[in-house]
């Protein structure tokens, strides 16, 4: 494993299962996403506040690239890193398998922000995050 | 099959599967919900506007009989019948599987209208979709 | 608070939250179904393992009822208590917010089991968990 | 629109729209499955069927361009080209919202294909689906 900027210890539910017996594809995303909620949360910032602010921060692109199945009840580490590109901040997101470190996910999710309906810059997002 | 105010026919998909191979039971709620708002669209309504006037259809309570499951892929008939008791509006929903009518879920759901904050006696919802 | 046989804390994700900004009705059996999943591998059991013993359980009947609505990033109290009632498994299952031990959904499940393709009386799943 | 091998047309749904009132993220992901397998079933074939006979196909790598987004209730379309590389099955998946086909989706799907546990070099999955 690399160094990473934020890690937190997860674990899959049966329910997020498909008919192959391993985690279907798209929750994948919801770990991504609720990854990014904590790394905010850890940073005493949330989305749901922003909004209220008049800032939504928004999934532009992302690429995820599937290394290793998860299954049902598996503990994995979702970890994440960050840079700023212009009006887009990069995260690197990766989770590996609690019980073996081996890479199941390598992600990367571009977020965009719009402010007060517009396009932003990124200025805005990047004083909140403490981001240059 | 009984004589129902509403029917749709619908299909499975496959990610709605679980481990077993039939329908994840939770998605029986998506089915039922997805069909009232259909019934409501018929009508010419829906929560989306209801919300933006304040007024907030909610469920208070769900009964739910799972009879025989659905398969990935597989059609069904999704049927509503709608009575109001008091502040209650009460939708009996039941879903059969297409090929050969068997009862697959029988629901009973119970939806609770706040206006404005409040708790509604249900007088305003009744007006909206033209029920005694 | 009653007393119950089995309580876990479960946090909710912004991704369960619907339109309303409230987690949606569905998740909530989400919530209970992973509850008993966790109550299962406390004893050391999971459904993985029956299965492929050739004993399924599955739901039959669900109610439930909703009290207080859970919002997105809010942590619960997810409480089981189980009895048997001849081939039925009863799962009194209850979700309390954290922060003030509201009670925010009531719910009542029916388990039952089928072994080797056939409806059991339930005396497997009962030895398997040990309860009379 | 450009040309495209299998279009459907689809609709989301209400309960796939999260906090901000537009579709999640991870239910695009949804689509492009449920586009994938309607496509093969158009074809005669089935994911399910494959699995029997040993044979797995599997995401290995997926981008999504979010170019905008849908909202609850709306129509849209769902088209899909297929090319070969290798091992590799390309899928370019786009979605339009259907009342002005403005481009909602733009996604490329890396499909791999496993036979009886290891990783094919592609010419099983080709022949069934009948292509170069």
């Amino acid at each position: 494993m690399k160094d990473y900027q934020f890690t937190i210890e997860m674990e899959t539910r049966d329910y997020e299962c498909d008919l192959q017996g391993v985690i279907n594809n798209a929750n994948y995303q919801h770990y991504l996403e609720y990854t990014r909620h904590k790394w905010l949360q850890s940073k005493g910032q949330s989305f749901q506040q922003w909004h209220n602010q008049g800032i939504d921060a928004m999934v532009a692109e992302i690429n995820m690239k599937y290394k290793t199945p998860l299954h049902g009840q598996e503990e994995f580490l979702s970890c994440l890193n960050l840079r700023r590109e212009g009006a887009r901040f990069i995260f690197e997101q990766d989770l590996y398998r609690k019980s073996d470190l081996k890479l199941c996910l390598q992600a990367t999710v571009h977020i965009i922000s719009v402010v007060n309906g517009r396009l932003s810059k990124g200025d805005e997002l990047a004083q909140l995050i403490d981001i240059e």
